[in-house]
């Protein structure tokens, strides 16, 4: 295991129990051993669920699974249940097995049909999934079903993380509280679309589907689809979100849900790019001044993709010509000699050239902080993106030459 | 200075005498001393010139004059200069300003006009280029043009690159001799388009201006811009190419011509990834099957430029997930179960899944060699592409997170 990285939040937050939603977890070796690596979610009948998928062509069976079920309204409650150490992806007839298998042994110890019970499997790629270890822990975890289990679940879906993400929120809608608690997983193989990998979001708001489905793609591509560790794109990236109502509060249209979803969002997006392989800087690319916000987001990750980029990062270097590089490279609308950048408020380079007032110890002494903010505008237009990542290292490599060995 | 790259080719070629051109190298201590760093290059009369430029927005102003010149008939000859160390990109008006300066005085050093003067500078972005440096020198580069001088100019025109770059070719066209001889320059910041960095290539052949042009840029299109280091394009890119006519042979449409011309390219491009900053794979990525020639060409550049599939190659961990993985995000189409995966000669996956054949042991020795064939079959059409990369290891990350300091 590498150790927790230098990025990681001091603690991990305190998370509230979610009215009409249980969870547990177990230890059933699919890959791992001595460490729990399945956990099973139920919600009570009158929950909705949504969620957001990797666009991946190659995506696991489990994805395809979810996205046929996701947007269908039933009053039956649901089951969410998510393994870690084998993806099931490319796994062939013998991936949809496993998935139909584990859907239907969930439904029969729940009660819940098969069309309610959604599943996730992360960590390697392409080989069979042993999804009987897995039914085999179901009596066990439906016995265990717990209103506290989440912070345990947010442990039992890790892969190559080096610590458990979490974040919550709560509002106040006419005195009475709602509250949303979610967890991730996520550290390498992370770019959009969508860089979550996995991510189970619980609120006891009451929403109709649709309006919640509305709400978790737009805040997605918001957050999740704007973080990327080394541009590669999961199989099996899924985003769920359940709304129980159990609180009594309807917060259609609410904006101050949508803030606090938005938050919980972004900042589990954030921990997943603090735990991204190897990282040692956690970096916010803006830019602005572009053409169309799409251009703005198209350059916002070519400077987070680009190796020189990132490697500079690592070397504390503020090699701002390989920024100036990516912008040209990204085949989005540029013009040299209208291109600014700016290292956090520092003025760098304008006009085609470094800024005259631009000192290179004060980028040096910039770039030795733990948070770098690069600011690019590029003259043309009022788009604009935001885009999180972090550096390259010696750590990406040794986790990635090494991983399946 | 990093150590010679284990890819490179043992030795480097005798290059014969191109009638009509003459070189010379000198000392000029733009950023390093001790070493050449400054080659010119004089064509006769009669030389026509073609060239190939990289397309990034923010290119440099030496790529820009070469542009605004390459279309242009001659009678005068030309001359090609070329300084290491400072790339002369981003550096504003004082960057137009150099180009001209550096111009100016080869014209009146060789009698040439400026429009027949064509530059490049590689090394740093961002800092301004002493040309003055450059121009004192004239004179000595001048008076040393020497035939036998590419070798040395291949020396001088060196940035982490860890080895000189040349290749060569003869053909035979009705008992008379017509010679090709080349050198490149590039290591890192190396990707489509175009991925050269700085090539110059010399033929005593005739041809028409325009013809040479047609045939540079399609033979382009199948060399270094299917080269992909590290996915991040150089701001300097730059091929030019002179047919000095000095063999009085017109190879105009002849088909030896053009394959011993592409043979040329083809080497010069393997050499820039065989000394890609770190590596220590050379891979060829074929896919065949592709709905179209640049769906193809869009699949091989996403395994290419995978982060993950290129530290799977430098663990030699035959992860072949991962190139599942860098098909299913390129965008191009692909179907999970028509895809197939060849290491070399074996059969790795196919029909969605693990070749029932295949043995992990098979693929671990296979990655063991320091050439590396992947092939993947799409399923769903005609369209093929080759693309050649490396891996990437440690080596990549200290050479980048220290180059500038």
């Amino acid at each position: 295991m590498p150790p927790r990285s230098p990025l990681a939040p001091a603690d991990f937050p305190a998370l509230p129990v979610i009215g009409g939603a249980r969870f547990a977890i177990a230890e059933a070796g699919v890959r791992y051993k001595g460490r729990p690596d399945v956990m099973l979610a139920l919600l009570d009948p009158g929950s909705v669920v949504a969620g957001v998928f990797t666009r991946s062509a190659t995506r696991s069976a489990n994805v395809l699974d979810c996205q046929s079920k996701i947007g269908a309204d039933s009053a039956e409650g649901a089951a969410i249940i998510v393994n870690s150490g084998n993806s099931n992806a490319f796994t062939g007839k013998a991936g949809e097995g496993s998935v139909a298998a584990i859907c239907q042994a969930v439904a029969a110890q729940t009660g819940l049909p098969a069309s309610r019970v959604f599943t996730s499997s992360t960590g390697v790629i392409g080989e069979r999934l042993p999804h009987d270890r897995i039914t085999a822990k179901l009596d066990e975890l439906h016995g265990a079903l717990s209103p506290d289990g989440m912070a345990e679940a947010a442990r039992a879906i890790m892969t190559t993380d080096t610590f458990p993400k979490a974040a919550t929120a709560e509002i106040d809608v006419d005195g009475k509280p709602v509250r949303i608690a979610g967890i991730a997983k996520g550290s390498g193989m992370i770019a959009p679309d969508m860089a979550t990998m996995l991510v189970y979001i619980f609120t006891d708001a009451r929403i109709p589907r649709a309006e919640l489905q509305a709400l978790v793609s737009e805040l997605n591509a918001k957050t999740f689809n704007n973080i990327t560790v080394d541009s590669d794109t999961s199989t099996s990236d899924t985003l769920l979100m359940a709304a129980t109502g159990a609180s009594g509060v309807d917060v259609t249209w609410n904006a101050d849900f949508t803030q606090a979803l938005y938050n919980v969002m972004l900042n589990l997006a954030h921990q997943v790019v603090r735990d991204g392989e190897g990282a040692t800087k956690f970096v916010t690319v803006h830019v602005s001044g572009a053409a169309s916000d799409a251009d703005a987001r198209t350059h916002a990750l070519a400077i987070a993709n680009s190796p020189l980029v990132k490697t500079a990062l690592a070397g504390e270097d503020p090699n701002w010509g390989r920024i100036v590089m990516a912008v040209g490279k990204s085949g989005a609308a540029a013009d040299r000699d209208k291109l600014s950048i700016r290292f956090g408020e520092t003025l760098v380079a304008s006009e085609g050239w470094v800024a005259e007032s631009y000192r290179e110890e004060d980028g040096a002494t910039y770039f030795k902080g733990q948070e770098i903010d690069i600011n690019v505008d590029i003259g043309l237009g009022a788009g604009q993106a935001t885009v999180w990542t972090c550096d390259l290292t010696h750590g990406y490599i040794q986790i990635n030459a090494d991983y399946r060995s």
